[in-house]
């Protein structure tokens, strides 16, 4: 009986080690595998040989897994690239020393684009290992997926920090206005999912190009018809130009990405310069939303924990390589919300953007339809009953630190 | 029967409208008082006659009051000076127009001093008008109670942000610094409280003078031992000669005092700049600390409701006037943790400033003492059983808005 690997890749959530769960449980449930190692940081560490064996995790450990945010193998941003041969040698070399036959990987665009790739390399190099992709991202724009692992405990604890500081915000009589600013670089679905609260005035998207102007004549607007307005921004907000709102700190963050942040800072200066408000509060969600644990979505954390188990259980397949599972919307008996587990070529989910889609975008930053609404509300439902210690939520101890 | 009235002043907290739920539902349990008037918009409202009957909140109500956030009154940051007849003269007008006897005032340092001045000046003027404290401040920086209500919360937040983005940074392997900030203008209390995590590794506090070098010292020898340093700064750290960290913002939040805010963001800076650690990550927790529902602590929430309820109780007495009601720290039968409620005098608590103790510091930036963990960790203790609706914790529509 050959062993598995699983390994997490990009920014960390707050369920993406519920999906590292499931993957453990299910093969505790069934072992098809004799062993299932952890990779420490990612490709980064399995090619250097960093595993650790996470077979016999107790139940207790198991449940502690689930509601430990972050990623418990550690994460890495390093990338495969196809063409790369050494260390898609390398990697077979290291699965192999360990009687390796499947490696999962967890991951968002990028990752399942290495699932891809190694798959193909494996195919064409006759090579019969295996490659499977385990979805997660805040960001929400993988396709095909109704949505991603991870996004919706985002977007709970960002409803929450909006309904709660926009009660802070409107206890004040004095004027000023409020920019809560979230992450998503590409996509707004999490500064989108904030207008669930019932807060949000107006919101500014990646998706629709930022016109100074028009913006700060609703800003106006707002304050003259209310005295207030709750503003939430997208990180990776732009103008038309492709120039970030927030145009200060450009480091890269090792993957050819632009690290994003300040655009709230930005705007609030922009609304005080206008001499429309004399000041303004700035609330940066930033990390704090993305691996949280004290607001993870109950729909969220069970379905990356019943993601990682379709992985596994799929993957007795012996044909079943490159590819991912996911998530699709269904209806259930009672016309509501009813998750569909599905799996699909690797190619359809890697290197594709999913953006929030225009036809949700209210004009002129009103917020979103609907529709949207609609999309939005199921996903944050429920809440797990976590295990405190010492007015805590307990977490397990990080593999990678062990 | 006379009447009472409820007012709250200066920054919201997670439970101050726990306080205000306790004054309605004690003044439910026994009607001494006829109406119980909310004051909107704290003394300024009060003073333009604004008032909201609250006595008939139902059951339901008083419970989504008290998981609440923010001040459902309304706040102000106007202080009513001693030696101002006008407003003190136009304030007992308002009372004698709804025949109100007393007045409680739920507030921090400068509140309690109103209370003080409004006593004084009703005694000395013979005005019969009676005035009591409930404190609040997320702070913590009243003498001579044990802790302030609102504090606990904001702690637990802090300290499970601290874990959860401590978890989050810990995932990478990339060299860079973290750093939190959280309120605290003139005392460390809510940043001190961030190491019960057990994950700060160094801790800047405003009761300690920042020296530059010795604070880098530090970090450099963090980076060096583990490759990591997560740190936490309270926004009024300062140099030898009160210049703040954070010397950026200055303006004015109306009561003299200066609006803070980019200590963290000076700190990560000032460590790339040195060359410690090529970059860094800034996060701060602002006002999503305060007032959060969803990180209430039970010990604060029910302390800060029946601090609401022991004021209306004492104030029976038809001598109770210019007093605050507060916790002292007692024992239980177990030895551990245990609420005493007692009632002082309002100069007492007004307008000094309770610092963390400089015994509790660690030198070097290295944290706190093991005495003041055993002072912070029973305060978090315990989670309410909030009501959710779609999702989130459900809220009270502030009065201030209807």
């Amino acid at each position: 009986m050959g062993n598995c690997l699983v390994a997490q890749s990009g920014g960390p959530t707050a369920v993406i080690n519920a999906s590292l769960a499931g993957v453990i449980r299910a093969n505790q449930l069934n072992p098809a595998y004799g062993r299932v190692f952890g990779g420490i940081h990612g490709i980064e560490g399995v090619l250097e040989d960093k595993l650790y064996d996470l077979t016999e995790l107790s139940g207790r450990e198991i449940d502690l897994l689930k509601q430990t945010p972050s990623s418990a193998l550690g994460t890495c941003r390093y990338k495969l690239k196809r063409g790369n041969d050494t260390d898609f040698a390398r990697l077979v070399e290291v699965m192999d020393l360990h009687d390796i036959d499947v490696m999962f990987y967890i991951g968002g665009n990028d990752s399942m684009d290495t699932v891809d790739a190694l798959s193909e390399w494996a195919e064409a190099h006759g090579v019969t290992k295996r490659f499977v992709g385990i979805p997660k991202t805040v960001d929400n724009d993988l396709v095909p997926v109704d949505h991603c692992p991870g996004f919706p405990s985002a977007a709970k604890l960002a409803c929450q920090v909006t309904h709660a500081t926009s009660l802070d915000y409107d206890a004040y009589t004095r004027p000023e206005v409020f920019v809560l600013e979230t992450m998503g670089r590409d996509a707004g679905w999490l500064a989108a999912s904030c207008c669930v609260s019932g807060d949000v005035d107006l919101l500014v998207l990646p998706e629709v190009d930022f016109d100074r102007e028009a913006f700060l004549a609703q800003v106006q607007k707002k304050m003259d018809e209310k005295g207030s307005c709750y503003i939430v921004v997208s990180e990776g907000a732009h103008y038309a130009d492709g120039t970030y709102i927030s145009a200060g700190d450009t480091a890269d963050d090792g993957f050819a990405h632009a690290v994003l942040g300040g655009a709230a800072l930005t705007l609030k200066q922009m609304i005080v310069d206008a001499g429309i408000a004399p000041r303004g509060v700035v609330q940066d969600l930033s990390r704090a939303a993305r691996s949280s644990n004290f607001a993870q979505s109950l729909v969220d954390v069970t379905e990356a924990y019943e993601l990682g188990m379709s992985a596994h259980m799929r993957s007795a397949d012996g044909e079943f390589t490159g590819k991912v599972v996911g998530v699709r919307r269904g209806v259930g008996p009672d016309g509501g919300y009813n998750a569909e587990y599905f799996a699909g070529p690797a190619s359809e989910f890697a290197n594709f953007v999913k953006e929030f889609p225009a036809e949700w975008v209210l004009p002129d930053y009103q917020g979103i339809t609907d529709e949207a609404l609609a999309y939005f509300r199921p996903l944050i439902e429920g809440e797990p009953k976590l295990i405190y210690e010492g007015g805590l939520p307990a977490t397990i101890e990080p593999f990678n630190l062990r």
